[in-house]
């Protein structure tokens, strides 16, 4: 009778799984839809002329809980200060809640569904906003960062309560739009709801990061992020360059002065100060990280240039995760087109960014940053300004990879792929994860849903079509 | 009897004169008219997309010119060929006859109707293909670089023959369209007319310059400019900044290092041996550009900084126009927009162009920028690839101010403003005086029309409305 009992219960489990299965794989077109319609909404939170596309997106992820059945709101988050003294207001905090059973865990689900600048012309070979399937990849910005893992945490809990299944645990949901530059609103947001929202949450899950090889993977650290905006202005308005060259300093030439004095070529950070911070890289953690699954030569090919940065397998992913980098993204004011303009610009912003690591301070970052730019411009003796700015100072995060959460993470992982799961590191920055960590304190983990070619903040960005071969499981 | 002819023939010259300057007078409205109509065409000639613009743009001045009687043609200058292989119909260019006396001198009028490329958001105060008149200016791209000095030539021919009266000499056009981006395929249209539209031509006179202050000026001499591509590629397509960034050597890097070597902070230029053949600057030079009418001061002013690269008056204008200069122009595929997106940039490419003077030779600048360019990219071992091209390679010109040409471009200055002008350089390359002088062997005299603070590749590029006052020369 006991062995009756627990066969029927075993059987019950395994159908209600069953069931599931067979439910999500039957709406995966409805899926896909919904992702396109979501990739079609250009949610750039970089581009302020794009907001209004961005209070649409925060919309449709408000609507889409709420037809679940869910408890939604779309929490004011108030205002940005634009460069030139306006103010715009930011994306609503889209929250939501399904199921408040006392007796069962409450996980919160974070994501978000602003993406990153696209253009056809930077090299896409589709429409970036117009989701389209190649050889099993949905290509698209935003497919992977964020939009599709955002929607298969919202798929999962739309599956349970179309088959009207009891959910396990209590889950919630805190989804954003300003993630891409820099979360604005969003820390005072989960500030003010410590006590209200996050009262009965136990743990938070993040799925804005990917697998590092095929091997399935979970996140246990991201880098900071310090972005910063060098400014050099000179002459009240572009000038001929023929007219008037010979005559003027040139704000290009302070600002590429400038901006050779950061990174060496072999890649070595020259700000004064910048590496004294690096937590120590133990002997433990190099063992770790020659056990992770990752082949240097294909990484290599991906990428598509000649020589890494570093040969070896550990050095490589140590540079990648936990050592601060420099990198310049552009030149903003100067001539950016095709074509041949001869032109001197009048004002120039070098914009570049430092990830750091644990146990950086952004704050220290920004002043020694700041200070050494302003000693190498003085010794220029230019006539010209320079403002130096750090616009995102967002810090890096780790978590406990020994915690229950961790525990818990690799058996799922164990049980879904028959495989162990990579402990990785991600060295791009999910600020949020620091905030939760220090404003909620509760424990948080990184479930990468994308893939790990995904193309994140690149041209042809994609989510792979399924992750599963569909008879995986069964 | 001979007093009374010698007065007669005197009043009919001034009353021609004066009936004349009254039609001028009478049709100023129609004429800016027909310069807001051209300023509206985008005849961007570095921009490919806009070539459909270009071409309505030349058949407008053939139309213009067809109208007033003249014996017009416009000429098939052959293909362009694109960075991507394919290939693009260039501009035809127009030419025009007036008169085909043997009795009298014929003079030739050169000019251009592309533009410098120009959008609102570049910092204009007005739309800039929509002419708009403001306290006596009218503000438009292209207003004075060079539509309305070409027009102002057209115009004059078309009041003669709108009165009926006689030229004084047969006026031919030749008027380009890719003037902006080097000219392109004019060089072998001269050539190939050189014994049959140029056999007659007596005088060339180019009118796409500028006065140096208020005083009224004739144009000697131009500098060339040889402009530079410096190509940096390096991952397959961009990267994102966090997720890579600290595994490759990022091309921005290499791009910034290597144009750092090009200028001092001084505005010195350190390309080896670029400086070796600059023609010595005579203690007759020295005299003349003291005696010329140019105020340090107001310049500075004008341009809006703080210090300019020298305090003196001769070493300012030597430098603007007979010493070489470097100028940055800006990067291409870097990111350039407002806002802070997290990329590394996988091919970028710096465009800076060198102002060359007598006797400097553009396929010797071609050879020391290159070897220079790579000689310290090789020392910086990037993994990356280098790419160096020179784009334009326009020589400088240098005219004889004894010619009897400027002899009587001085009286006619004198005749209409009543004072002696100044005799000056243009810092700016018009490259086809120098094809005119070397393959027709023609007299060349450029006479500037445009204003001083024109604006010329500039934001709110402006042509005043009445360069004389209208009561002037009654």
């Amino acid at each position: 009778c006991e062995l009756f009992s627990m066969y029927s219960e075993l059987f019950s489990v395994y159908y209600e799984l069953f069931i599931l299965i067979k439910y999500v794989d039957d709406h995966q077109e409805e899926y896909v839809q919904t992702l396109r319609e979501w990739v079609a909404v250009e949610s750039d939170s970089s581009d302020v002329t794009k907001r209004a596309e961005l209070y649409r997106m925060m919309d449709m992820v408000g609507e889409k809980l709420r037809k679940m059945g869910g408890k939604v709101e779309l929490v004011d988050i108030g205002e940005e200060q634009l460069p030139d003294g306006s103010s715009l207001a930011l994306p609503k905090v889209v929250t939501a809640q399904f199921g408040s059973d006392v007796n069962k865990p409450t996980v919160c689900v974070y994501g978000h569904v602003d993406v990153q600048p696209a253009q056809k012309e930077d090299g896409w070979a589709t429409e970036p906003y117009n989701l389209t399937e190649i050889n099993g990849n949905l290509y698209g910005r935003g497919a992977s960062d964020n939009k599709a893992p955002v929607l298969a945490w919202i798929h999962a809990v739309e599956a349970f309560k179309a088959l009207d299944m009891d959910l396990p645990v209590n889950v919630k949901y805190l989804i954003e739009g300003m993630e891409e530059t820099g979360s604005n609103g969003l820390d005072a947001m989960i500030k003010s709801q410590k006590s209200t929202f996050f009262s009965d949450v136990d743990y938070i899950i993040i799925s804005d990061c990917g697998w590092l090889s095929k091997r399935p993977a979970l996140t246990y650290g991201t880098r900071g992020n310090c972005y910063f905006f060098a400014e050099v202005e000179g002459p009240k308005q572009d000038l001929h360059s023929g007219v008037y060259g010979g005559t003027v300093i040139e704000p290009m030439t302070d600002l590429i002065g400038i901006l050779d004095t950061l990174i060496s070529p072999s890649g070595t950070i020259l700000i004064p100060g910048i590496r004294d911070a690096v937590a120590p890289f133990s002997d433990e953690e190099w063992k770790m990280y020659q056990d992770i699954e990752f082949d240097v030569e294909s990484y290599r090919e991906k990428i598509g240039v000649e020589q890494l940065m570093y040969n070896n397998k550990v050095e490589l992913l140590a540079h990648r995760w936990r050592h601060p980098t420099v990198s310049i993204h552009g030149i903003n004011g100067a001539f950016s087109a095709p074509g041949t303009k001869t032109v001197i610009p009048a004002k120039v912003t070098g914009k570049f960014s430092i990830r750091q690591v644990p146990d950086m301070d952004p704050a220290v970052v920004e002043k020694q940053v700041t200070d050494h730019l302003h000693s190498v411009f003085a010794k220029r003796k230019s006539p010209n300004k320079l403002k130096v700015k750090m616009i995102i100072g967002a810090k890096p995060w780790l978590a406990d990879i020994k915690h229950s959460l961790y525990e818990a993470g690799k058996a799922a992982v164990k049980r879904v792929f028959n495989v162990d799961a990579d402990m990785i590191r991600e060295g791009g920055t999910i600020p949020i994860a620091r905030t939760f960590q220090d404003v909620t304190e509760k424990s948080i983990i990184m479930l990468p849903i994308g893939g790990f070619d995904d193309g994140l903040h690149s041209q042809n960005e994609k989510m792979i079509f399924n992750v599963l071969n569909p008879g995986f499981m069964y």
